[in-house]
């Protein structure tokens, strides 16, 4: 099979112009087959307070209310998707920005009430991925924006963008050799918290399950590790944990 | 040839609850292939306003400094797109928003300064129709958003809904049979203003020129018709004029 490989940035990337340029650059020299799934947390808080609208996160989840809905469906699928899609074009990548309500490809249901309301946010239910990888056979870069839809509603919903690129890896899983690359703050999963180049070059599922037992992955990083075995289970080939600025350097730590 | 139908509605159709819904029913309704294209511009107006953002408009158009860029880029891909895509999807129509950007599809230049400088405004010098007629052709339904790009910079540009439709269905019209559906206020091009009843409903180009001869038809509705022309003359099938609640009626003035 053809080799794809899938890059998720957080906003804090996408939304500075020097890391930015950086990134889309790098995303450009990626060869072969490519998505890039983005987020625009920041871009979105921020617009939200110029128009009085709050922000309300819990466990680093979004509180998505109508009003909210709206912001992020103008910064997620218009301001932050359409300017990398531009930028890419003229870097020579034929981009195409994409949320889950294009071509049907990611169908969510609105995430039950439960301790907390969430608002409009969608839990992913399908992945249509048959019109998504025709069209990257044919050339096409996907830029995958955080939301889906909710089919029966016809509502956009706002979704994690982590959750996006897993899923969507898995769907392409079955198409091609997938390579999904998670981009964060540190240079990949480390030994040593304050030690930044303590990097962990490779894990696999008994070597994690040691280093939860003897407390050196702990926190934040057990359930995003959690997700990349998660990617492994449904045939993604490998996961890679790194920076941003790291993507085309073969570094980070490589879930397997 | 296959038949293809492509409606341009303004912002205030799809801007509107009661009226959006009736345009997506009937737009679901039309069968062979079909492609949206919308405005947005009331909206544009309202969130600018919302940000403190002023408002220019010169002779109908929006002047475009960065700030408006922003906007319109959120408001026209993001908001009332994919909207209109999420909602269309709910009605059983496999639709893929789209600006000029996604797949090169329409490249455009700034806007010289001339006797005004209105500032990101994209004039189309290219459409590259052979992936979005792959799409076509598999059933996907292309509904686009009034935004290009200039592949230069790598910037989106402003761009006139009704550009939009006529670039987009003479790129088309090499690969189907087009009809390109403008809707407006009336219910056609009318020989008495005071009449709304009063619907021509053929004009040909000899046609046309007695009617402007005449006094009949003036105004705004000269450079309507001069499009339509255009767009006949590069291989259109036919232009209607109508209103958004009439386009499955078969009324309003045909222009061949």
């Amino acid at each position: 099979m053809e080799r794809l490989t899938l890059i998720k940035v957080g906003g804090k990337i996408v939304e500075d112009e020097a890391t930015l340029g950086q990134l889309l650059n790098d995303f450009a020299a990626i060869s072969g087959r490519k998505v890039l799934a983005h987020g625009g947390g920041r871009s979105a808080t921020r617009l939200a307070g110029e128009l009085g609208i709050e922000t309300r996160m819990v466990g680093g989840r979004r509180v998505t209310d109508e009003a909210m809905l709206r912001v992020v469906t103008m910064v997620y699928g218009g301001l932050v998707n359409k300017n990398i899609v531009a930028r890419l074009q003229a870097l020579g990548v034929n981009a195409l920005g994409l949320t889950g309500a294009d071509m049907g490809l990611i169908r969510s249901e609105k995430r039950p009430v439960g301790e907390v309301d969430y608002g409009f946010v969608g839990d992913v239910k399908e992945v249509n991925a048959r019109l998504l990888a025709n069209l990257i056979a044919e050339g096409v870069v996907p830029i995958l924006a955080p939301l889906t839809y909710d089919r029966a509603s016809g509502r956009m919903l706002n979704t994690n963008a982590d959750t996006i690129a897993g899923e969507v890896a898995k769907a392409l899983a079955r198409r091609f050799d997938v390579t999904l690359m998670f981009c964060f703050e540190k240079k990949g999963v480390l030994r040593d918290e304050n030690d930044d180049e303590s990097v962990i070059p490779a894990i696999d599922r008994a070597a994690f399950a040691r280093y939860v037992a003897d407390g050196t992955i702990q926190g934040g990083m057990i359930p995003k590790l959690e997700n990349a075995f998660q990617a492994i289970d449904a045939g993604v080939k490998e996961v890679i944990i790194t920076q941003a600025s790291e993507i085309n350097k073969g570094t980070g730590t490589r879930v397997y």
